[in-house]
């Protein structure tokens, strides 16, 4: 039984943190919209479950996995499906509730960045809600992402099995999460995370450890991975990393 | 092992999710914050889990459950985590995962509902980024909102087991979030509602059923039911509402 992850073709976006459980672990799947669109792949085989009216369990949005009759969607939903299948979440119950809240926190954040850059719609261009974005986007900086990163940086301060790893002591699929959010950070805020990152010191170590990984270092350097862009969720606009 | 809810006590929040389990079933559970401040209640029991740096597993934010030694945060997590206890979602995992999408999705639109009186930051006042609420209400309601609606009601419609419920055949802890968002929304965007309701009807309906359920008319008309305001998430600006 396969694995199939729907997501659009040319960015990182909520995609990403799937694949980089997939990498990980060397488990094969296909990114449907990046294949050609014949026999229901490309764009077109994920428009099909967005708009179908056949689909018993359509998603709201992508990306969503599909792996024999289940189709999920929701980000941290596919995580919480493949983390025992995969090896990166504990087994015991306890654990896996804590895994998945902090992935729903790391959800949060995601949001939070893309309407740095949207505040006001997300179907309209940046260029259209720019004054409102350079507000919204001061206010994150200087409060909410504090408050994300220094979170974060206490869960692995206070993690009873050592401060490496934010859930347990081995790699989880919220590490490779962490992993992401520190990259995209890094890449929208240059300025900002400059300032902040000496504050966050075990959440940057956590995040070169896992860069370090010979899986996730092999895909990052390979065409795989899709660089950054300002049509993702994290964008580069200087003017909102004053 | 009793159940132990955290949330602001003046308001319903993304709390009134969690309660509403509670009611239906008529589970015994304590609104911790709501209780007279003393022996780890009220306000000041809710914030040591916040501000503790003795909790080894501290929420990033109310809600949260406590249970034995379990604390649960994100209101999507705690209703997964009840879900099956208390008889509120069907056994297989198939549709526990897709009760846990469509809540998720729930949980989406509950955030851009908040993001409609508060688009530029969420710990500054209303009255200080009107305009821009104005704009993205605008579009919450011109856009957003018929999106997330019409994907609700075509979940009842492609429901294999009827249009009764969301998931299944029985009534499970997604017909209540869906109770709970028609009552926000038509408190918050009356207007608006009054157009809308009549593209929705098995929305409507089964906003109705809910409502109409003995526990859960029993709780509306108690004290315990705290009112809609200007300090929840589902706030009534006419301005916004046009």
């Amino acid at each position: 039984m396969g694995y199939e992850l729907y997501y659009w073709p040319s960015i990182q976006g909520r995609g990403e943190f799937v694949r980089l459980l997939f990498e990980e672990t060397e488990t094969e799947y296909v990114d449907v919209a990046r294949m050609p669109a014949r026999h229901g792949m490309g764009v077109p085989g994920l428009m099909h479950f967005l708009g179908s009216r056949t689909v018993e369990q359509a998603p709201f949005a992508p990306p969503f996995l599909k792996t024999g009759n289940l189709v999920i969607a929701q980000t941290a939903n596919i995580l919480q499906y493949l983390g025992p299948r995969l090896g990166l979440v504990p087994r015991a119950e306890a654990a896996r509730i804590w895994a998945h809240q902090l992935q729903l926190t790391i959800a949060d954040l995601v949001t939070e960045v893309h309407d740095t850059h949207h505040p006001i719609a997300s179907a309209q261009y940046y260029e259209d809600q720019k004054s409102a974005a350079k507000r919204r986007a001061a206010d994150f900086i200087e409060n909410r992402l504090p408050k994300f990163l220094g979170y974060f940086e206490n869960v692995l301060k206070r993690n009873l099995k050592g401060d490496r790893h934010m859930v347990g002591a081995r790699l989880s699929y919220v590490d490779l999460s962490v992993f992401q959010i520190v990259e995209g950070l890094r890449y929208a805020f240059p300025n900002a995370m400059t300032h902040l990152e000496p504050k966050y010191p075990r959440l940057i170590d956590l995040h070169d450890r896992v860069s370090a990984r010979p899986c996730i270092a092999e895909y990052l350097a390979s065409e795989r991975r899709l660089p950054f862009s300002e049509e993702g969720i994290f964008r580069h606009y200087p003017v909102l990393d004053q």
